[in-house]
């Protein structure tokens, strides 16, 4: 059995107004060292396979094809065998 | 400058609607493998600091306060010089 962290987050260029709004708020709560904040997904996938190569296919398959939008974002896949 | 990677996951017993979800949508997709999903939250935090304990220490405080809700969220924080 294998776990796919999938990390999902905007590509540089996108803008993200929900990190704009947290980095507003540490500001504002005095964390004047803090300059940039980017929200991202993180998905805890587990994949019941025993060869490593077909459970890495299937993470990036379901993250072209559900958990990340291409447009907008980027992702990478962590594989961990448990 | 660092960059904070926080990780922010749902504690292991709190349920998780999202997740449920999106392991629907892959087995309708006939991902049949997969048998669990559970997504969390990828923060990206610059932090314009040069003692690395100094980052580390606001890192986790920013956490505390505001970016993870301890009553059912658990984070952890992965620190890069930069």
């Amino acid at each position: 059995m294998y776990l796919a962290k999938v990390f999902v987050t905007l590509k540089p260029t996108v803008n993200d107004p929900q990190g704009i709004t947290v980095l507003g708020g540490l500001k504002n709560m005095g964390y004047e060292s803090v300059s940039e904040v980017r929200v991202g997904k993180l998905l805890e996938v587990k994949i019941e396979e025993t060869d490593p190569h077909r459970a890495e296919n299937i993470a990036n398959e379901i993250c072209d094809k559900l958990l990340a939008n291409p447009v907008i974002e980027q992702y990478s896949v962590e594989l961990l065998e448990q």
